[in-house]
């Protein structure tokens, strides 16, 4: 893979820095879409760390991260999950939407994110203690829940918060028009859309026109298909189920593109 | 199995294959029977690839789809599931109803869906890198539950949507006569009794007479039931347990069809 | 088995046939013991064809249809379950009150409904297609729960649909007498009985008597009990637990039935 | 053990052996306490047939019914439930408080209880045909629950109904003296307290003075225990919490008992 | 382990004894910390029978009563519970608050509680008859909850019951004189401590100061704390949360205790 | 790891001593971060004991305390946990946040914490005496929910109570220096800062800002990172997620802290 492409908008990397200095984990907020998992491979990648992700879900288990026993041959082979390895290694450990876990996983991770530094594998019966350079990273989305229920204070507290958003429109132009692999002019419209969108009063959408959707979009013109169908397929139908709704973002839409084809 | 049969009615197939060129993941939103399952197949044919189909149901879990380690004399032998053997194989995997689906199934297809490529098997500690060709298509039926609660957002903006309706009458009525092996006339009959009941104004069924209903139906009149008892078998007594229903039904049904019997 | 007893009330012995001729799948609706299984052994004696009887209730899995494996010998041994079979020998498989398994369960039997007419036996990883005279019935009954919940309205657009309900007197006048053992006189009397109990207005039992009672009742007669004590024991007290409903039905019934002991 | 004694109080006698000659199922209702097991050892004695009991619980499943593997040497070896041996040795198989299970487990007794006298055994993929003698008997108290929704009507449409309740006094008297072990008087004096306590008025005990608690107070003093101290052992502390009711009660028996000590 | 000290209150050494002799089931009612468990070894040291004592929770599952399969060497090998245990033994079996447990874990022990006096194990498909000297003895709060509710009728009728309380000012201070190891005077005050508190009107507290309280005051005391502290330590922080409660609850200690330090 | 840092507020220590010499088990209460574990640490320290902490969570099962059964080499292998292993030790066992297990969790430490002092392992058929030195040590926050509630009170009325709240400024200054390693006048703008926010009338925040987030802040400023970076990433955006309330503890800082950038 390619170096990481990030164009930092706030103190985010100097406090990122900081963190890692004194192995401190580290919590993201920020929007669905908005550059958090490209944010974190470009910090392993300044840092020279190896990265391990691991994407959360409601039916995860402390085993899919810290391993599970594996019968081979009439034996029982341990095998490690992705948090051991990077404990182990000494790399970054990036838990993306960690509060879709259960509490139980969550709980995994606290002597890891306190002084003693450590992941208790308590069906090996021993501990791991985390190699120089490990360092956690876990993720999640501030509009979706109720983060003080999801996430237990006692873990919250031992974090470094870190609050990412959607870039400003220059910067977003530069990372839509590189990742879609399209030309400025067209790259500024779909930001001039999202951005739109995104200031609708009252809007009913539970989310807006990420940079990631004006990405696919942007990559659906690369392919040759018309603006117009690419913004509908991508941003327009996406957002939304509702006809009322995408008959009014499709009118939106109409209004702000260029009136190219 | 000889070539799908698909008459275009908007620009669908021009969006399938453009995402198709990008390798990127389809939604297809559709009422039941409409012909999502056959328009893929359609895809897959034109594209000159092969097809993975997986029926989604509450109780999937995301084993079902990658696969598992099953006991073969005494050792673990891992088994792929149907989604990673299209991942292997650069097929194109088709979730049907994925909705039906439980979060952490649908959570696997993250990673195959946004720039990585590629299916983690946790189970395995590796990923599996998607061959060219790969392509993920999902669908559902958004009249039947807020999908925006059952298709996490980081999920659903990773695709490019598309939306099938009921195709016009006359396509409709090709598709029926064909699929039915009945004569044009019957096939405009049925098609006729399909629209009435779908422009019921506030019907308090369900669904709506489907193109498969109109087609079931078709099937028994071409093995010599009467039309009436057809209709009544394959479209009234199947919308509808409410003894009022199927009465009205059927009363419509004897006004809208000819009477040939 | 000997031939089993059926007599035709409407046209559903000729749908049947429509639907077995095209290999479509049968629901088939109707009231606690009004014949439904009965029907299903008659048509598929009729056809020649095996019959495969599962029936369903609410913790039946997948793999109670479709097979699992079994530890033999230290070998995992794969066992076909009662809808595997029916599917590789061409048998009907009756899936009795299968709105009483999870929809997990049910949607096995999708593609096996629709024109792909194979069994997906994802644990084997492969699919199973029907041998020529395979053919899916399910029955229900509508009284009991809102079947647009239970059954999926893409499953359900895949069958024909058949309704029985209980049999015009004569003719359950000639099933009570057969089934029991009992001459005409006292069958026409519990038929009687049970058509009485039927026509109760505002009746607050969930069930009715059903022709199924009405020959139980009958054969505790053949061995000599008094038709009294019979009736209350068949009939009166299967229906209710309520005394004041037990005693007015057995009132009833004094009414009711001649007064021969 | 000895014959069981029972003495009969209407024409469940004569209604179970008619059942048992035609080999129907048997639903007994009635009251804790109030005799069911007693009166279904009493009918297996008279018939000449074995007893096989079991205690339904809400957690039962079938396999506790029907049998399961067990793993014996490396092989799995199959090992009959209750229900299986009897059905294969033709006994009688009582389940006591069958509503206290789950409907998985009920279900299985439907081949059994119709036409098909069978039972299927889905893990080893056969049916097991009852011997002769084969009978099913199952017993609930209608005053617990709404047994119409614990137990599935068309399980219930295939019994034949029984009804106890408490006998008369004198045969009370009877059981009770016989099975504590005491003289007629103390027996009779435990008797009237037992039917004073049932005729409570508007009585806020879920559960009345049963014949079982009479004998186990009987057993007390046959042990030397007072009649007073008895009492309140066996039955009033048994049958309340409450300290006012428990104060009540023994007011009651102060009251009802002969003051002979 | 020493004489358990037993001082008896009213007759339920008489009534325990009775049954004992019997082999009639005890139900010990009783307030948390009242003395229920040393009245049951006072008892088995008197009848000069082993005790077997198992505490009751809500996850505890019939196996861990009954025994279970362990897999030893390839092979599975029974292991008895500790209610088969005691079963075998002719031990008294003491289950601790039984009430925690699920219904299918209380009714394994019906038929040990009736006239049948065996132990049925579903799983080696025999039945262990008790050896002679088996009792059954559970205890529970009635101040917790309902247990008309979580006892089954059935099963609560098999039982003879005995109902403890806090004992008399006199034997409580021996009591808590003798197990904490300090002086009649501290003990003293300890219990009108105790008995002011259990006496407070309209008390917020779920549970009042027990006698075990009292000894682990006094148990602090002699290790040289003050009473003060001791008391604050073992008493009031103990039964409550509140800041309110903890500090009115301070002051009536205050108030109540002599002013030694 | 060096001697832990402790300095005593109030008389915890004295309390935990004697508690200590008389072997009863310990309950610390507090709020989130106020420096219970560090008690722990020391007062094990202090002790010469060995201490064997478990983080509570609420998938936690009694097997992950008391062990388990593994398969090595086609053996069952038993491997204690962690608190067999502290039992058998004479160690300290500290259960952190104990109401988040379940209550089968709880109940294992039932007769450790009374007069038996041992610790029953159902699986292995046996009791472990605790060896000398054995102390329970459990905590909770009474702030989050209602402990009342999440333990029963007899497992409560077993335990010794400890109340921790946050130190005083000069003590929590030292320690936020001392644990930072920062200089004792940014401390004391921290400490002065978290003692502002622990002010706030009404304060919707559910935790303030505890001694273990100032030391986080603190130990960012030993990195490099502004008073005001570090402040904001440790402490205001770690508070909350709400933008209005982040703003709002935002300009509370900058009034709080000096303006020394």
């Amino acid at each position: 893979m390619s170096t990481p492409f990030y164009l930092p908008v706030s103190d985010e990397v100097e406090v990122f820095h900081a963190a890692a200095r004194r192995g401190l984990p580290v919590l993201l907020k920020g929007p669905t879409g908005c550059g958090k998992t490209r944010f974190v491979e470009a910090m392993a990648n300044q840092l020279g760390r190896e990265l391990v992700t691991v994407a959360g879900h409601e039916d995860m288990t402390s085993a899919d991260l810290v391993g599970r026993f594996l019968l081979k041959g009439g034996e029982t082979v341990w095998v490690d999950g992705p948090l051991t390895r990077a404990v182990r290694q000494g790399s970054i450990c990036y838990l993306d939407e960690i509060v879709e876990a259960r509490q139980d996983t969550i709980v995994v991770i606290h002597p890891l994110a306190d002084h003693r530094r450590e992941l208790p594998v308590d069906r090996l019966g021993t501990s791991v203690p985390a190699a120089p350079g490990f360092q956690l990273v876990i993720s999640y989305n501030p509009g979706y829940q109720s983060v003080l229920k999801s996430i237990k204070e006692s873990t919250r507290q031992r974090f470094v918060a870190i609050e990412l958003d959607f870039p400003p429109a220059d910067i977003e132009t530069d990372i839509v028009a590189r990742e879609a692999g399209i030309d400025a002019d067209t790259a500024r419209a779909l930001v001039t859309l999202g951005r739109a969108i995104r200031d609708l009063d009252g809007s009913p959408l539970r989310e807006v026109a990420s940079t990631r959707l004006l990405i696919l979009a942007g990559g659906l013109v690369a392919e040759g298909l018309s603006l117009r169908s690419a913004v509908r397929a991508a941003v327009v139908r996406v957002l939304s189920d509702d006809p009322d709704l995408v008959s009014a973002l499709g009118e939106l839409a109409d209004a702000v593109l260029p009136n190219r084809e």
